[in-house]
């Protein structure tokens, strides 16, 4: 498949090298690639300039929001919340119409500092913001819920853990469902909790994410829905 | 000990039977005693009224917030969450410093309909709005996360799950935690998360929760953070 992950980000690079490892066709989306590419420093979080790993990764192309949603057969937003409007607005609606796209960004708001709010929160949330700005995107919400080395290797939580899909497109979701499959998810890891609606409820697992990351002090957990499934129901453990 | 469990709804009955069975002296608290003793509606999710309850379990008594709080070493906030403050004010803060608070209520907000949201959300909690109205009171807030049978029957849900401690009082989460134990929470189910603030990150699973109940059909289920601990740390299993 052709993919289009929006976002240079450390979220955006981890997909990307994945669906390449799985020998997808992948173009990062960029509002500027030149200034992209000629970044240099590295962020307080130790994720290191985008050029250093675009070279390890010379398969995946950068280009415009427009020019890898134009590209593309499916969409990953992977850009930060804030901005996503924005860079899908970039992409141009008529480069979105009738695609999927998987949302896996959370409306992160620093604006009272660390840890973080959300901004949208409870009577909304970004994924169903991104659903009514550009209706003819099929949009599902899945993999926000956890750290991106978690996303494309479900295997470093050992034991069973679920991934949440949200979504107005049954089709969408089936087409999220193989790609999880193919990241290493089970058929058991795979909760669909309904519509877009139900995105407000997986952003809102973001607080208690962080707050989770700074009890435990690392990033390798994720949520399991105990009682979801019959006993077993995870890969036959 | 001396409980005194705040709120006559199925959430403060299932509690304060659960004390009784194990030994505890466990006084309900009302607004107004008679008015509950004299309601004999049942509510459109099932729940019948307070006196028929009551009949069943003799040897808890019914008194006004002010004299349960008087009576008790420690009490259980489970009345409806926007209820909690006036609640606790009509208790008068003279019988409440120094007690310990287990805070199970979240703060639904019906005002948009179901599923409800929160007031306060993200920005605030009502664990925190109650350490901060009272600053006696040693507030923990805990077992918000799940359905009343699951609070006070674990097994309810086969395997591993968490309940949630957060709260500011070293002391009051260690009587949090051995209460919680005697309802067949084991030390690896109980997850510190640390100060009262953490609050915000369990009451906002709340809308995971709704619409993991309707994604499920029924409430025998909890949130467990796979990567928390060891593998078998839940009981040996």
């Amino acid at each position: 498949m052709r993919y289009a992950v929006l976002g240079t980000g450390i979220v955006g690079r981890t997909l990307a090298a994945k669906l390449d490892s799985l020998g997808h066709d992948v173009v990062i989306g960029t509002r500027d690639p030149a200034a992209t590419l000629a970044r240099t420093e590295t962020t307080p979080t130790g994720v290191g300039p985008y050029a250093a790993w675009q070279e390890e990764h010379p398969r995946v192309r950068l280009s415009t929001f427009a020019e890898a949603a134009a590209h593309a057969d499916c969409l990953v937003n992977a850009t930060s919340g804030k901005a996503s409007i924005d860079a899908l607005t970039a992409a141009d609606a008529a480069h979105l119409d009738g695609k999927v796209l998987l949302d896996v960004a959370n409306p992160l708001d620093f604006s009272r500092g660390f840890p973080p709010g959300l901004d949208p929160v409870d009577s909304d949330s970004l994924g169903e913001q991104i659903q009514r700005a550009f209706p003819g995107l099929r949009v599902v919400k899945t993999l926000n819920t956890m750290n991106c080395l978690v996303m494309v290797d479900p295997g470093r939580v050992a034991g069973e853990h679920h991934v949440f899909l949200s979504g107005d497109d049954a089709e969408a979701k089936k087409t999220a469902r193989e790609l999880l499959h193919s990241f290493g998810w089970p058929e058991s890891g795979v909760l669909d909790l309904g519509g877009i609606e139900t995105a407000r409820g997986t952003e809102m697992l973001l607080p208690i994410w962080l707050r989770l990351m700074g009890a435990l002090g690392h990033t390798d957990f994720n949520f399991h829905i105990q009682g979801a499934g019959g006993p077993g129901a995870w890969g036959g453990h």
